[in-house]
């Protein structure tokens, strides 16, 4: 067994060197691939280093652009940072469809954050309320300080209230707060006051012989009231596209199908929703945001009504073709790994140094076109089309075929699953005979 | 407005140039930085640009490793991706404190994917039914050759039957089929065969003179017959540990408080189940798998009780502390950017080259024990502690601090709310006053 103590207090490249040496059977060669992934610039490379731990070098993501975001009558070039192929192009074509159609619309619905202190008590629910309002103000103002800066730029702690989750689990009460962290997206300052509001309900209850036990205090990455909708609307008639290969009215009919189908059933629901993350988490990627937190808050929204469900809308109304997306983005533009990463800052400048509602804005409007035109693939040519041939020239690409070869292998593979092994075994068959 | 036709076409310097000349205000250097993050092979770099599209750059994201998983009495050194701080060191903690205490155990419950041909049909049910069971082994033969090598490999097709979704959705049908992808993920084969039965379902009908309208076949990413569990049992007693800061019993009985908060509460089920992610996601992301699938598929699965809840299970019986993990993983170890990402291969052969199912077992193990750390600092020291020192050491070591100035930051900072901000401003004053 290869455990090993004290990895942590290694150098970077003695960690390198104890993988090497215990993982691979050609440690040299793998010392070199490691390295190969460092920036040249040894201070740069620190950076990254320390942004996690026990690192030994970058994984690699493509940084592309989508050029022309038409949103709300500004045009945007925005940065995507994804592994799976076909998703920039088909955020590029959706954009470019729509830029002709009048864009995309987005506002902001809600703006609030939420952080939750959660507690034991087992005494009179009405002492306790009568408690909590008495001391409220108390901590409030104790904890104003470390809202200081925060208020100073336009926002701070909105609420404080008491929730009784006694007839879920006997005894378990809750402190919900709700914040405004204006263009951060929040985490630090929330948890700091939480653990302060926390210890200071525990001190004053008690001064007061209260028995309260406190369990934890974090922020909630559920943010239903931090909503943002980015729609899509048009005249039916101006849906035409000899690409559809139907009629306008036919290709909203059952795009509309699409969406009742993800409105129906779980399965097809949360492939739904995948695409649509597909667009905003290369967004949140490229803008070093976070992706788990927006992806937990979206599916938890998915699931609100009690059914997991797609999170678009749809109404064809007046001739009209009118497709939403409504959903909860908790971002932040400064703070975090915004300020630390050079390629998040160049992001950022990209977009113009949108603030956090505008990101949230941008975000939106590209999740709705990915799933637009995901949907637009499904119910017409199919998705296989686009998706076979992206992946037929990358790893056509990685075996360094030649342009004959290529020519040969789109040809045989019009009508055949495309694998690494199946083209792999293609190119060599072919390669032996000639 | 910045809009431009053509981009697509442009060469990538052309992009970079576009983009430079367009969006920032010192194009040179903003081109040096881009062509910082090029790969310094260039065959390598033309590998990675193919991988998406409009692509200028690489996105860097830290690459760290967990040495001591020990997991079902084998110890691995387990890659992980993620720009989040503390996220590595909490895993490595977690698996250094439970492989003293036995490891992790591991198991894969179940073992399918899907997908659906949703199809509209608005006449009788019963010949629809009696339709389907008639044709459904003619189809299942002619789509048998583009099953062909994953039968092979021990995989293929599993089951295709028809649901009646009109109660739902009017006229609304489905065929639903799974299958076995071995160690693939899946998404070229299952989409091949769902596209080709549905063409085939639709020729018949024709001929048939029944009339139904195809709207689309894709995979699901919602398999929660894909499906593993990871659990984690030791004496209460032998949870004591000085760290914690109270008895080991008292440790396990605020940890279970937590546990059922998640059960409770869809804000902090939320944030519990993003705290699994984060483990998962960073293997995800460090072996070429899809993190957005996996996404959507946990936080479904998380819903399916009809309320959003906590994954985890906890249970106190018999003076042990038993913590598990369900959920649902759809992982591919060969395919799509497993073999292409060179450090995607390296990831895979640094655990050993795992089939899909010891992937599973070990993302699965790497969420536990992630969550496992986040409710432990909970519960007992709260968990701005460690988080903020990660990030005040990263912000210091942007800013290029002295040793000096490091240390007085620490001080200073404790009792403060860390950010980018307050830390520039805390030095700047430093500096003017010496």
């Amino acid at each position: 067994m290869n455990t090993v103590s004290g990895f942590s207090k290694f150098t970077k490249i003695q960690k390198i060197d104890f993988l090497a040496e215990n993982y691979f059977n050609d440690p040299n060669s793998i010392r070199d691939l490691i390295q190969s992934f460092w920036h040249s610039d040894e201070k740069s490379q620190m950076t990254f280093d320390e942004f996690s731990e026990n690192t030994i070098t970058n994984f690699f993501f493509p940084y592309g652009v989508v050029p022309n975001l038409l949103l709300n009558n500004k045009s945007y070039c925005v940065p995507m940072v994804i592994e799976e192929s076909s998703v920039v192009a088909a955020a590029a074509n959706a954009s470019n469809y729509w830029a002709k159609r009048g864009g995309v619309r987005a506002e902001i619905l809600s703006f609030e954050k939420i952080g939750q202190i959660h507690f034991i008590y087992k005494e009179s629910r009405q002492s306790l309320f009568d408690f909590f309002e008495r001391v409220k103000p108390e901590i409030l103002r104790e904890v104003a300080p470390l809202a200081d800066n925060m208020q100073k730029r336009g926002g701070g702690i909105l609420e404080m209230s008491l929730k009784d989750l006694s007839g879920l689990e006997e005894g378990l009460f809750q402190i919900f707060m709700t914040f405004d962290t204006q263009d951060a997206m929040g985490a630090n300052f929330i948890n700091s006051i939480l653990e302060m509001a926390g210890r200071l309900f525990k001190e004053k209850s008690q001064k007061e012989g209260i028995s309260i036990e406190i369990i934890m205090g974090i922020l909630s990455n559920y943010t239903p009231k931090c909503l943002v909708k980015a729609s899509l609307s048009c005249k039916i008639s101006e849906l035409e596209d000899p690409k559809l290969g139907m009629s306008g009215l036919d290709f909203a009919k059952r795009f509309e199908w699409a969406v009742k189908i993800s409105k129906a059933d779980v399965y097809r629901a949360t492939t739904h929703n995948k695409g649509i993350m597909n667009g905003i988490d290369s967004v949140i990627l490229a803008t070093g945001n976070d992706f788990r937190a927006v992806e937990a808050c979206a599916h938890a929204y998915a699931a609100r009504s009690g059914r997991y469900q797609g999170l678009t809308e749809i109404a064809l109304t007046n001739d009209t073709f009118n497709y939403s997306l409504e959903i909860p983005l908790s971002l932040g533009t400064v703070g975090g790994l915004t300020s630390l990463h050079p390629l998040a800052k160049l992001s950022l400048t990209m977009l113009g140094n949108p603030n956090a509602k505008e990101l949230m804005r941008i975000c939106a409007a590209i999740g709705l076109l990915q799933n637009f035109s995901a949907i637009r693939s499904l119910v017409t040519s199919g998705i296989q089309k686009g998706h076979m041939k992206m992946h037929l020239l990358n790893i056509l690409n990685h075996m360094g075929a030649t342009d004959e070869e290529r020519e040969l292998a789109k040809e045989y593979f019009k009508t055949r699953i495309i694998s690494f092994k199946a083209v792999s075994e293609f190119l060599s068959s072919r390669r032996i005979l000639q």
